[in-house]
């Protein structure tokens, strides 16, 4: 099995590489090639696995081309510019998050068109394709009305992907992930960072900001149960989806407050004292717009699986990042 | 005030042409001049107001520039290929349905950049939008997952107008029409089209095939109803949606049997022996996806009206059509 991860880079893309070298199979099947393409080349795991490495900005011309011209049977495609710079660079945001994964599909289909080819491809959506104001909890038929170009984007993404798997191009499940917390390293431009923020850098004896209020609902996941969402959907027979192929994942709804008290029972009040509260009401009125609470039970039933306490988000984030160990 | 019609050629189009230039005006502005715009040159009503009549192809380079070169104020957009031919020629459907209105929205923003310039846009979409299995009665909350190209065309369209909206380049609103019925005229490429032969060939003494059955249910407005949506909608304040700028309009819930029962009523037994059933499995399995029943409050609330009986769509044909007489 050929496995090309379009955005390996990125820190759920490097994850994702490691979990495919470490258990090295699919589904049963043994992965012969891993292609790891990013805007700049990622950097490659040591492993058996014949590795290719590229550089490719997906949204150029013949670029989607040349990524599946090696035909590779499973594709995850997780490139693209995150939420506050897509809506900052309204064309920037369009043509990578939108033109890019429209000529991926295309090229999919090209290549189609040549011999029979129809791979499986994994495509990360997010929660930001839902705009307020919500119900109590987003059920799984909650409409899709987004308050930025991003979460447009992505649903334009998810209709597309649909719409080739319908038609026989692709088989294809959009899987809209919750905030991704705690990420690891440096923050990056997307406006929900604090949320991971407030946990990182107290837990190594750093300082950090949180710009909202503690009664902030939010919807989490760790980067360890993203990798497994991403692995799983991998692994699922997509007929079970019918024509409904793009799917609110389980996450955990958590306030701030309940995120900083997790925070206390882990590393103490010691940690907790790091954390300066200092509203910025630009992030406040962002956050206000953003989904709280859902009901995923579709993904659920299809077994899907998230952390259920924040506890245990931290836990995962410790045993993985910190070597199990706070500084 | 200066009004462009895209799709100006096509049957609604004619229609909300000849309601402009009879009411002169919209939301108390004259009207001061009429751009007429489809692929082939649509005829102009003999009026006073300043016409000019376009062929242009929107999608192609360059075509949708030229069309708000002249910075009309209000602009109706109701060009597409019907979801019949979108689904047999995919690249087509994408093109005019989808990178059509992409244009039209670019140049819209290209003009905006030139100097102060935020027409309003009244975009016609469709329940296609919609795809089974459905509740009951569909809610204006309910998920779009389109069973069609031109379904997920049109919805990707309404995504679109949304964001462009919100960003301040258009002040753009969506309006899903139920399938309208009666279409004057010949029958065109759409699926549908049976809806409307089975009521529009009887009255005039021809016969007309049903290929479904008699318990099949749909959702339907007449052409005048679909009119009297475009005007209110060009005089809606948009600013009372916020930024869900897509709206399900409301419409008449009937089965094909309810159809033939007004059919009769109206032009009696004769008519309704020009019905031949002869049952389509490709139409039957293509209408088993399509919606049945809406709960379309929220248009209500905005003033949105249609027909509440078919007895009522089928005198409006009379009036409108066929000079009040029946054949």
């Amino acid at each position: 099995m050929h496995i090309l991860i379009i955005g390996a880079g990125g820190m759920v893309g490097r994850k994702l590489t490691e979990a495919l070298v470490r258990q090295g199979h699919v589904g049963g099947n043994e992965i012969s090639a891993l292609t790891l393409a990013d805007i700049v080349a990622p950097t490659a795991p040591a492993t058996g696995i014949a590795t290719t490495r590229l550089a490719s900005d997906m949204s150029l011309p013949g670029e989607a081309e040349k990524l599946v011209a090696s035909r590779p049977d499973l594709i995850f495609h997780l490139a693209a510019i995150v939420s506050g710079e897509a809506e900052a660079d309204f064309d920037k945001g369009y043509r990578i998050n939108m033109d890019g994964t429209r000529a991926l599909l295309e090229a999919i289909r090209a290549e189609g068109r040549k011999g029979p080819y129809k791979p499986k491809l994994v495509f990360t959506s997010s929660i930001a394709v839902f705009g307020a104001p919500f119900p109590d909890a987003i059920g799984d038929e909650f409409f899709n009305t987004p308050l930025t170009s991003y979460g447009t984007q992505k649903t334009i993404c998810e209709l597309l992907i649909t719409d080739y798997s319908r038609k026989g191009f692709v088989d294809g499940i959009s899987v809209r992930f919750p905030t991704i917390t705690v990420r690891p390293g440096k923050p990056n431009a997307a406006a929900s960072g604090f949320f991971s923020n407030i946990l990182r850098e107290p837990l190594v004896g750093i300082e950090a900001v949180l710009p909202v209020s503690r009664d902030v609902r939010h919807w989490f996941a760790s980067p360890r149960a993203g990798v497994g969402f991403l692995l799983h959907a991998a692994e699922l027979d997509l007929t079970r989806m019918g024509w409904r192929r793009a799917l609110t994942l389980p996450g955990l709804s958590a306030t701030v407050g309940e995120e900083i008290e997790a925070l206390r029972r882990v590393a103490g009040d010691k940690a907790v004292a790091l954390i300066r509260e200092e509203h910025d009401p630009k992030i406040v009125a962002m956050v206000d717009g953003w989904p709280k609470n859902f009901d995923a039970r579709r993904a659920e039933s299809l077994g899907f699986t998230a952390e259920k306490t924040f506890d245990e988000i931290i836990r995962a984030h410790i045993e993985d990042e910190l070597g199990g160990r706070i500084g």
